[in-house]
């Protein structure tokens, strides 16, 4: 506002200089009068001097303060610059730092995955090793071992269904019990009954009898007797189910093979994988396969 | 410096204007020298126009010139503030990478460990399925089978304490041996003896026998016929001990079940848990029981 | 451009000044003359000064105005500093939030690290125990067993080595069959027999026998009779095959324990490694040591 004002002032005064247009009046001014209208001109000019001085020193203070403080302002702009690009460069080591240590974990992961990988297929593989010589029973009531003990319902299976086997693959049983030790109350199928062979050709002798006999009962109802497998083989097991029936529709002849890989025929070759993935990856170089398993991979 | 000294001369001049306040003297001058005297006034004050307007002019190139100069750094502050933007833009973008690495390792991290969990459990049970026909027998000095080895320890221990047992379950040892293989001379207990039966049943008749004659002995002194449990089962027991001892001062009648979890009766209900943590959440609703196991969970 | 133009100008003018160098020439001009050319000469300073105000105002006018457009930059620049620190520090404080859980997942990795080699060393534990009945006859042609089985083999090895070892260790054969399963089409070994006993006790004393008798036969054509391990603990012990030769060489008597230390005899006493990494610090102390492995470990 103020240098404003200064600059207003200085408009004002230009506005009434001395009326000196006319030179035949000056000439003809008297003498004294003519000597004090300069003189006093000479003062005014000398005063508007002083005072354009006034207002323009002013002003060149007031720029050259405010240059100074700017030029303060935009040093310490530096200076915080400088400070932000250390803060970032930090930054920026501490992000690689991080990048390298995530490769180095991710690294570290895809490696425990294996191991974790190998030592689940190490410990299904245990399993299905030591229930090599079992056999499940599927089916028979729970009330039938109340009085006589889960062995002997296992005699009177291979009685009924193998006569010609004898009592000799009865002595062979090592253990016998219903699976799992707890009955669940909210399932109200019977537990299994898991019979414990010494060897495991008594378990393939029995396994192959069913199947050539098809039908197994105890005490005249239909029963199943299956081979004993990990929790983790009948998993992966299952989850060919429907790949097996759409095949064994179309002839491929497929089979499970241990611990749960499929084998068929197809161009009148053996193919055998391991999971549905490497299935899905070779069947898209067979449009007839792949159309055939469309919704099942 | 050089402005100051320019400021400096410009008020010097302003000290010395020609006296022209007294008019009446004015008029008196003769014609000459008042004519010389407006004639140097005139010149003082062009020439004083001409200092002023040098200083000034000085003053404003200078003024101009460091204004350019604060322009320019102005504008390179500018540049560097982009490229600053440009890199807190990238880094922030790799942090966000980061982010979502860490969240996916961290899932994989949560996967990885209910996998580990789940195979940790396998392996436990399968050991103790591998241990199932085994008895532990505690407190036989190390020096007894030296002559007649480990196995007829085992008979002399039947002979003695369950003298209608008879010699069958005898034959039935498929192992008998000292554990750990080697001896730690640090401890100066006897290694415990492992008997591996050829059945369950087998195991649980000589226990059931042990428990029910309280007091077993080796040539008369006391020793101890256990289940042979892992590793890791014996010691997630072991750390129910406590809240054993207190439920059953308390009448809550506990039991462990396979592999270490805790039963008892509250309120006329039987209640079984896996782990403290559970049991801890459980008693927040119940304050009897929990200021009964307040130092225990 | 344009300031430089007014600064042009006014330079200029400076170069006219009007010829008051002679003050005898400036008495003797006639009145009206001097009048005249006085009150031009004030005229041409009057204008001067205007021209000189109106230069210094648009300089001034100017300068003010881009001092202004610096100010508003520089205090636009402020905000943006303000801004881009804000930026600078939410992203420091996702890095060491980052950094914080790189810690966390690094100290699970290493946890589950630590579970997962006592996991492994366990479930090897449980294969080796699995095995321990096992007996492995290596270099037995694939043709031999198609008509008599593989039971058969183990019984004609028995009888050509073991002549008095009579048939009582061959009733003790729980299982006999070739390992993998599986006949690997570009391998052109023959697959091993596996032969599980009953006891570990027969194990023993058939390889006991082996070992003294040196060359087994089947047939006339060497064999070799081994027990039989899980393939962690049999690649563990082959890392350590290099070491056993040099050590007996230098009559360390070297020895490898269960399921792959190493022990020997140095300096009177006998030590013993897990593995090469502790063997590898023992040595550094011993000279003589670690100049016989320097290449082993």
């Amino acid at each position: 506002m103020r240098r404003q004002k200064n600059t207003q002032q200085m408009k004002e005064q230009d506005k009434n200089p001395p009326d000196l247009t006319n030179e035949e009046e000056i000439g003809n001014l008297p003498e004294k009068e003519f000597r004090i209208m300069i003189v006093r001109m000479i003062r005014n000019l000398g005063s508007r001097m002083d005072k354009m001085q006034e207002t323009v020193n002013k002003d060149l203070q007031e720029l050259k303060m405010k240059q100074a403080t700017m030029n303060n302002a935009i040093n310490e702009i530096k200076i915080t610059l400088d400070r932000i690009n250390s803060r970032i460069t930090e930054a920026e080591e501490r992000i690689s730092d991080l990048e390298d240590k995530v490769v180095e974990i991710t690294t570290a992961e895809q490696n425990k995955e294996k191991r974790m990988k190998r030592t689940e297929d190490s410990l299904r593989d245990l399993w299905d090793n030591m229930k090599r010589t079992n056999i499940r029973i599927i089916g028979v009531p729970e009330e039938e071992e109340r009085k006589k003990g889960t062995e002997k319902i296992f005699e009177e299976i291979i009685v009924e269904n193998f006569p010609n086997m004898g009592k000799e693959i009865v002595n062979q049983v090592q253990e016998a019990q219903r699976v799992p030790y707890r009955i669940n109350t909210r399932r109200n199928t019977p537990r299994h009954i898991l019979i414990k062979l010494s060897k495991i050709k008594y378990k393939e002798s029995i396994l192959k009898a069913a199947r050539e006999k098809q039908q197994i009962t105890h005490k005249g109802i239909p029963i199943r007797l299956t081979a004993d497998l990990s929790a983790e083989t009948l998993q992966a097991r299952r989850e060919w189910q429907d790949t097996l029936k759409v095949m064994k529709e179309n002839s491929l002849q497929p089979r499970l093979l241990y611990p749960a890989r499929i084998s068929f025929t197809f161009d009148g070759e053996i193919k055998t994988f391991t999971d549905k993935q490497k299935l899905r990856e070779f069947s898209t170089t067979k449009p007839a396969l792949q159309q055939m398993l469309k919704e099942l991979l």
